[in-house]
């Protein structure tokens, strides 16, 4: 381990006068590991009617482009201060990416294929975002529209684990694969702790806390073996006296466990965007487009609007767009260009060079998910599942377990979240060949519930998706490379805001903060010149 | 470790074969670490009214002593076949331990401290149980008697460790902890497999595939240091270009971490019964016993009624109870006593010294919880913890962050969910010294608003609350011991059930488990009497 000088002063002090005089001396250098202390979103001061009203001054017309979460966003933040605000959409709803399929909702994919969800009453997919950790920004928008939350299912002891190509014919549980890889690296580590290895690198306090906590952790023995344990899971449950249980038998070594390659799936949890708990909306995530929307005003969003020309002028701006198949054009004092740069890179303008390389140098990634409806919540019933992520090696990659309507007569699972190539592939197929493959992956972890109980599904992929084209982008040395100036800054009275300007690209956490980046810039410039 | 012959072998074959070959052996000699192999519940067969009124035979009478879970589920599984059952329940409601407090709910201590709660409209605690995990009977209960269930919060990664003992001044969070905690055992591991120290144990594929697994799970770099990790949190969150977040600074040595003793807690989300996801009833866990008393039929619930004598006779029973202060008794051709047994021990019976001692060998235990109303969600709002349990080495020892109600105006705390000793020490002082004891542990953690935001309280303590005088019980030896065998077998007509004759005492799954089998013997008895 890498040592400061002060943590080597730290643990002298800790390893004579104990832990408390340790932490004590720690708090007054500053030291102390305190993950309490008061985390917060970058600041942000809404604009408000009196910045204003209260001056006599007028706010701008502005014209945002793109009626996804940022482009929303930026609307509703801006008139909130009584900003003249007109979205255009080029799809027919609101939401962007942020998109819940419900039965008969209809897409056409840029292969030409059209599907109609036939999913029941009350039944849906998250063909986008479906996800919120609570940190999120996303979460503060919920509140503050009235979107009821829920948890969302990330992580579930009792999903399956299932890889493959590491010769696994059966899935495992989360919940054995982890006792026994724990169970394992435990015993391992307190053998080399208790034999001596450690001893150059750990004083005799840390060596005594360290196996304790591998006791602990990996369910050992006081001979520091792993021999299985409750943990695993049984094949007959503890009941009733006379019903002890009887826990999962055959026991992998060490070997086979870590053969098994099932380990890879534990960081996961650990992420900062992926740790649970995490929240999604009561209802379908586009609760929360519909909700920004309706405070926006509708009135004010032209959908079937799809942007054709930006020209930024003495004064203004003026943006070309298609409706219906005719050709219109809308001024404004401003613009804010919240469309997808791989879109946006597309689009005639005037705005520069520097403009159009940057958005030129951010690439679009794939990803594809197919929601499979069922006529029975099996994997409830016969699995003991409720929610979570199943995760293999195969091309599905995920499965997802529905988060809600537990107990319900029916539910959709997300049979396949893949990316990348994975996703590509399964796009490149007619929608009922995606639910064939995706069924047969399922039938090897799930058994043939998986295909008999399957009432309908409905597939969505980003990169093939018009008006999108990219399940989310990839920013070559990150948003704040210098090449990206010109979108981080306004070329005259255009603004750019996304997820893809943020540092946290493909979550609406960066598109709601990217647009308030551009709406406090864009407020702070029309109070100053108006003033 | 020690090894199987037979694992042995396997290793050999892994190790020369490749994992595909290693696996297919595994499968052949029925070994392959399945863990999705049907797990499964004790067999049942719920009584039918076919088995009756198909051979024109008539049920029985029972009398069932105790209108908790196992009593109330003892007359709705009978009652599917017709069985004429009365419940004697000494309180004016059902539910026994599952007790939901809401406002306007009075209660009084073995004290006299009478309190009533001032919760407000939609806000309660679950007194006794609250979580169901999803392989348990009480699920299918749920699903069978129409109960909603919505995710139980049981671990948060944002949710705080604090360990006043260890010189703790503040609480960290779940997932700084982990983060450190795994690095560092992540990175011992690794430099001491990658020195050497383990080349006796592992083979050359083990110690690469373990590395590799280290490496991801405690985010090392390629030396193998830990030096922080995103996974820590941050202080400032990353947001648009221009904001890439802060990390939480003040990385802890590997001693400092150790010290800390927060690793405690983590072997706790693997226990079998403990491991998310978790459920709980939407609305309170009292709709499972609303649900049960409904089913059975109000009028076949007598409630009130305190059981004062059990004599077992040719031919019935005959209970003797009072009700309203008058004695009264009932006769019925059979009984099922489920009751707490430290009270069952306390009513005179002629089942023998058998039963006697049976019931005498098993003890109370205790556990108290208080329900802090808040007027506001700070703990989101200000610490964007959204559900999820602090723990403490104080005398509260866990904090539940509420599980539903996200976003709303109010929210209540369980503020001390404690045992044994620390439980009765609180259950000793007045509610109001309750309250403020639990507050000042929780200002420690959270700040001011801990006191300032509160709105009221409510504590409840189960080894003090009449007619219950235990949280649950400890049975030495667990139930099927010899001594337990008058307990576990009918004595005359009179049966037993109750969680505290289960492989799952203090879960409401023991109570239905136990029910079940004291209706089968019973079901079983009377079919074949009748023949």
């Amino acid at each position: 381990m890498t040592q400061l000088k002060r943590r080597d002063f730290l643990r002298a002090v800790g390893a004579t006068a104990g832990a408390g005089t340790l932490f004590a001396t720690m708090g007054a250098l500053g030291l102390a590991p305190t993950a309490a202390a008061a985390a917060r979103q970058a600041p942000f001061q809404a604009p408000r009617a009196g910045d204003f009203t209260l001056t006599g001054r007028s706010a701008a017309e502005v014209v945002v482009l793109g009626g996804g979460i940022a482009g929303l966003t930026t609307a509703y933040e801006l008139g909130k201060a009584g900003y003249a605000c007109t979205v255009l959409e080029a799809r027919e709803r609101t939401g962007g990416r942020n998109f819940t399929v419900r039965g008969g909702d209809t897409t056409v994919d840029l292969y030409g294929n059209r599907q109609t969800a036939r999913f029941s009453e009350g039944q849906y997919m998250n063909a986008g975002p479906a996800r919120i950790a609570q940190w999120m920004i996303t979460l503060d928008y919920c509140r503050e529209l009235g979107v009821p939350v829920e948890v969302f299912t990330n992580v579930n002891a009792d999903a399956y684990l299932f890889n493959q190509s590491a010769g696994m014919t059966r899935p495992m549980r989360y919940r054995t694969a982890k006792a026994d890889m724990f169970g394992y690296v435990s015993e391992l580590l307190a053998k080399a702790t208790d034999s001596g290895a450690l001893d150059k690198a750990l004083t005799t306090d840390d060596r005594d806390r360290l196996v304790e906590f591998l006791k602990d952790y990996g369910d050992l023995g006081d001979s520091l073996d792993y021999t299985g344990s409750s943990r695993r899971g049984y094949s007959v449950y503890p009941g009733a006296a006379g019903t002890p249980g009887v826990e999962y038998g055959d026991l992998p070594t060490a070997s086979e466990i870590f053969a098994t390659g099932v380990g890879r799936y534990f960081a996961f949890e650990f992420e900062f965007d992926q740790a649970m708990l995490m929240f999604q909306p009561v209802g379908g995530m586009d609760r929360i487009p519909h909700a920004l929307t309706q405070a926006v005003g509708a009135h004010k969003i032209r959908t079937g609007c799809a942007v054709s020309g930006i020209t930024d002028r003495a004064g203004g701006v003026t943006v070309a767009y298609t409706q219906g198949g005719r050709a219109r054009t809308i001024d404004a004092d401003y613009c804010v260009a919240a469309m997808p740069p791989n879109l946006l890179a597309k689009v005639p303008h005037n705005l520069g060079t520097g403009v159009q390389s940057a958005l030129e140098a951010i690439t679009p990634s794939s990803a594809g998910k197919i929601g499979l409806e069922y006529s029975s919540r099996w994997w409830e019933t016969d699995h003991h599942i409720y929610g979570g992520i199943t995760e293999t090696d195969l091309d599905v990659t995920h499965i997802w377990h529905p988060s809600h309507g537990f107990h319900g007569e029916r539910g959709v699972i997300i049979g396949y979240y893949n990316t990348g190539a994975a996703a590509d592939s399964y796009a490149a197929l007619s929608p009922a060949a995606r639910e064939k493959r995706a069924v047969e992956a399922g039938v090897r972890i799930y058994g043939d519930a998986y295909r008999t109980e399957l009432a309908s599904s409905f597939s969505h992929h980003w990169r093939q998706f018009p008006y999108q084209e990219a399940a989310w982008h990839t920013t070559p040395d990150g948003p704040d490379a210098p090449r990206y100036k010109p979108l981080n800054e306004p070329t005259g009275h255009v603004y750019f805001a996304g997820d893809w300007l943020s540092h946290l690209d493909a979550w609406q956490h960066g598109a709601f903060a990217s647009a308030r980046k551009a709406v406090t810039a864009l407020h702070q410039r029309v109070l100053n010149s108006r003033a």
